[in-house]
């Protein structure tokens, strides 16, 4: 049900604890306690997504867009530093001035960084000079929770740099299977890892959820956190469309292909069509066909494709192409909140991200946070596609239905996939 | 009036009279009268406004982007051969084999063709055979008018053949004046040419419309020509925004450049700022700072920059920048749209295209028209953004209030500048 | 006879007089007549040349290493004015001040001027322009030989003048073909242009001219006009090597290819392969294969290949992996010099260029000359290769045993051949 | 004295014994006992280098011109893995058969392999498991030295397996000082190291050595080692000229800068000066300047310029635009060995390779080697400029006269100086 995936409690594979979220508040946890287990718990978290990983591995980056797993780990305990300790502590001493340039990601406000596609050279600090400096910052924040005067005002900062290293908790994982993929060895992150189930109905086929039409508000107006993209709730209206409720599956996807999806122009975007050509993609990301089989690079290593599961790393092209070759579309955003919203959709959560055909854009009267959280959300405004839901590498208590991910229409190393929509006449 | 500029009526510079549209069929003229005035209307329109141009002037390319003169003036008319004369006109004899490979644009259904950045190559055909070539083709298709038996069936590709010439008669002038801005002697397309003369209002500074809310319909349902991307028509609900009056004024963007506005990163969209870093961007295009004072290339040639006048060739991310700047939004599309079919806007039309902050993507429901025509549009629903209105070289009868104009963010060769809007709390 | 081709007397089609060089000091002429005579002569040749080509093929430039026609034009009319009137010519009034910036190729020293890859935008000063201009500056020119007090010290910048306008006469062919073998309706630039045909000796095959060894003299010692690069002569070793008296021939590499001499990396060097790969190459510039025959554009437009003719348009790479191929090398320009001093080539001159194995690089002892004129060939002694004789387009005088031509390796555009050499055990 | 230092004997680090080489087949020690030895020295040498790094030092690559130290380690294992053990030893098991993959460099005729801009990001097998690996083929290679037959016909393999070690061993340096210099906290790689002390000629100035003129022999003639690219031995005719006894310094070089080196087209090939502007080069590599004192980045980190030490890490373009400015050239590849083979040059070994101004060719009769093998020099000579002598991080006994080392003209990463040379007139 997507009313608990929603829930901003995190169900941590570690403890499997509520730890975090406005739920929370009503717990019989008083505050102090509240934040001092959501913060080890989402920090431990993190951890535990490395753990399987070396030194060696931890320090490459395969391309600009995907970041070294020690700089990951870096970086968000530099929010940490950067936007509670150092202006709300006064006997906060910093472990290292020079990780503010290093483990910066891209907050202008907060001073020069490392450039981005560099961020792979970066051997020294060492893996083991990161665990320290997590384990001094979490010292600091934890004595903060404990003692400051002032939680009530500290804990949107703590919450937000919570729900921050969520994010590169997924990204971790991408951004590692991103450079695995290149090793000709085919490196396993774990080799026990296997893809989630989906639901009966995903196995049944595209059975449609029922129309949606009229006037529905979507965006996020009520308690718990949210970014500031999710902001203002409003109305919007919606036309009369029926949403797949399951998944379009890798069955669905090699019939696709094997009636020419990636050789038929028609098919596409016209820069969807130029990327198909520059890039020669001939199927999803991460295929590889070994004689005459579909292979898939995953986090346990190459797998063999299974038709029933849902189709993994598509780009926004191809997702687009898919539909229109299947008669159909993509959902928007908003057709989707309210599919969600209204408890029609299978697996909405934890399995892959949904490409929808929104932009990514500001909802009407949106306003971006004031300093350099600002630059979190709303300057990435153009030029990316909106995903919803969420996939099994997303932590527990991330997702929610108002939550708007976002990524460049040709990206396919994040866990994307699609379901399909159709107007009715 | 909105209305009266939405008119499909043709009112061309050298004769002055409707010629073409749906309006045109309650007229005193026979449809065989008028297409065929309408035919001959639109196609002299193109000879004139390429006559002021060289032979030489005619043949350069100055980007991909643009394409040459005799190339627009040759393309149009293998529109006419291609999608009229070739199928419907059993008498036809090509002007020569080797032109639908030279002038097919991006029609990949109608065949391979030269590629696009190396369109300013072909010196031969010549200026003079390309008139030829059209002689040869207006003959054709007048003589088809005249004699057709199935003209109902023939005048919706005659239809969107003059409205896609029309297009290219915007954009003959906006190649050229880029390729001109690029010589260092400042050519002038016309010694005469002057920037048009807003209304009264824009001078009076931003008077803002009467805030919109609730549902209304955008969209084309009405009779005369529209394209596939302005349909269906549909229900959109509109938050409470109030859209300026008038233009954003070079006076105006003066002060924002006072004020730094190309230096502050906060102020910008990530993908804008990377532009404007990598391009140096420190003032609109076609703009040169020659001894203190600010000029801009026109097709009058080098003119200095008037304050009182609409700024011009701004991008995508200058304009929301300026917004971000002025603590204003944008407009999207369709409060643009729903505000000039209240009448409440001055300026709309015949001065420059406005950004709005809309993604360019299909209407619910859209469906592409069948066929090579069908690539006229939907293949470019992604990475571009949607201008509305028209601009002064925009043809007479080729704008109305639901025409959907797009390009990519980051282009500033097009006639191109913004009005703001607020949200009302 | 090498002695007579490398004569620097002009031979110009046009009049096929005596017109310029050493010899003619001893001429009946006195050197006023002497330099009037060869200034209108080398004119005119540029003129004759450009003469085919109309206003818009005058304009193109299809790559940054190939300028437009009317470039070429202006630019050696330029070199006049910049280096000859305006510093000796105190009545001198230019035609236009701002083609200086539009006209000047690379000296730096002479001031900023239009960037090499835009040379193709300038459509206005127009061809007719450049016409007036170049009769400006001859009017100009001549006026100056006819009443100058101090001839002699003028006569050297007439005469590098008149040779640098020599060598672009050989360009403006080359370019113009490079921009037409891009137009797939093969423009030809001349509908009766031939291939020149070769001594028999070339016919006969590939025997050896006997060999060189010991040490020689090489470089331009004598009387008669050089150009600094030949400079100062010197001593050289020479090894005991033999050179083909013939050029190696489209038949000869027809077999090359059937080999698979394009797809065997380790008959190439290093860069080569990774330009073969690269761009795709399968065979020799201008070559396409039309229904498993071969053709190749030519300035008679699209021509079938002769297997007796010599082969034209390989890069460096390619000839270097040919003569691989063969088990032979190619010559280095040393002896190549010695070999036609010593009178034992065939086709050494107004065939193809022959690729020498050798870097251009400065002879012993070089010094360029003092002034913007020093820029003329010092700077680009790193990165290309040198190129010995002369081909059909090289004009009359201008070729001489001594003359060292240089492309870099990967370029196909120019005239280029081979010839092989052997060294003995 | 040259003729001591271009010895073959290895003076290794570790154990300082002559181990390797021509004369030790005079040593008291049998072939097998020296060629034992000798690989025994050189494998050690390089793990002693690699021993100051981390696994995550190791996995780095920082350009696609450097390589990680875990590739090296692992490619010149997989060289005797490919060209002694699997041809010659029936018993050999292979370590790992992808290992073929992942570490040939550029052996197309030994298959496929790793994409050079992508060894970076090959994190397992991990820095222990090439450990092993070495360990692997050291054990099987003992064992066939001291057990093989036809040990005479297997040295030429070991011999140049270990030759290829040791320009590993450089490059290992060269590459890990390129990576830490990347980062901004300017890693050490051993905080020890310091400049090599130069003898006391450099310190006194540019004392030229007395001119050489006339017929010489270079190249390797005699017994020992070399490379194929130094043979075959040949005459050459050197001009009179002069070389520079002593190194240039960072003294002179700062006096080259102060006097606008940097900023001045004239003095610098065109080549140079486009890389000059496309880099905005205003240093020698590596250099900073720190509050108006210039730095270097080091082996030992970030240290100060010293202006009597020699400069370093300049690139070809440098060299050359130095020389011009100096009014003197670069000695000749020929006239740098004839002066070191007269005894005639301080510091031609250990400190900087030095720039000679020959592009790198094969000498007059050069033959490849047969087999992969010959794929180890011959098809680099191309674009690329000969360097003479050896620097501070050259092994021991890998150094002598007729050695050729080349790089592009515009590397900087290397231990690059140059030394001056002058014309008789």
């Amino acid at each position: 049900m997507p009313g608990s995936v929603a829930s901003p409690r995190l169900r941590l594979a570690d403890d499997n604890r509520a730890a975090m979220g406005a739920e929370a508040a009503g717990d019989a946890e008083d505050p102090r306690s509240h934040w001092f287990n959501a913060f080890g718990a989402v920090r431990r978290e993190t951890e535990r997504r490395a753990a399987l990983l070396s030194a060696e591995d931890q320090v490459v980056q395969s391309m600009p867009d995907a970041s070294p797993t020690k700089w990951h780990r870096a970086h968000v305990t530099w929010f940490f530093e950067q936007f509670l300790l150092r202006p709300h502590d006064k006997n906060y001493r910093a472990f290292d001035e020079r990780f503010a340039y290093l483990y910066n990601s891209y907050y202008v406000s907060a001073g020069p960084r490392q450039a981005r596609p560099r961020r792979g050279l970066i051997t020294r600090p060492s893996a083991d000079e990161v665990t320290e400096y997590r384990r001094h910052v979490d010292t600091a924040v934890l004595r903060l929770i404990e003692t400051a005067d002032n939680l009530a005002e500290l804990a949107p900062i703590i919450e937000i740099g919570l729900h921050h290293e969520q994010q590169h908790q997924e990204l971790l994982l991408t951004d590692i299977l991103h450079a695995f993929s290149l090793n000709e060895t085919h490196p396993a992150y774990d080799p026990h890892w296997q893809w989630p189930q989906p639901t009966r109905a995903n196995r049944a086929g595209a059975r449609s959820a029922a129309p949606l039409a009229g006037i529905h508000t979507i965006g996020h107006g009520g308690n718990g956190f949210c970014f500031d993209n999710e902001q203002p709730a409003h109305e919007v209206m919606v036309q009369p469309v029926r949403l797949a409720s399951a998944l379009v599956t890798n069955g669905e996807w090699l019939e696709f292909m094997a009636e020419g999806g990636y050789t038929i122009p028609r098919l596409w975007l016209s820069d969807g069509w130029g990327t198909v050509e520059a890039e020669a993609w001939q199927a999803p990301g991460y295929w590889s066909n070994v004689d005459g089989a579909w292979f898939s690079m995953t986090l346990g290593g190459l797998s063999p494709i299974d038709p029933s599961q849902p189709v993994c790393h598509i780009s926004y092209y191809e997702a687009d192409a898919f539909a229109r070759w299947a008669g159909k579309h993509l959902p928007s955003e908003a057709e989707w909140e309210v599919a969600v919203q209204n408890e029609r959709l299978a697996d909405a959560f934890g399995i892959v991200w949904q490409w929808t055909r929104s932009a990514y854009a500001p909802y009407p009267g949106y306003q971006a946070a004031p300093g350099a959280l600002g630059e979190y959300n709303g300057k990435f405004m153009v030029n990316q596609i909106v995903l919803r839901g969420s996939s099994f590498a997303t932590p527990d208590g991330h997702a929610r239905a108002t939550y708007r991910n976002f990524f460049y229409p040709s990206a396919r190393w994040q866990f994307t996939g699609l379901r399909l929509a159709e107007y009715q006449g």
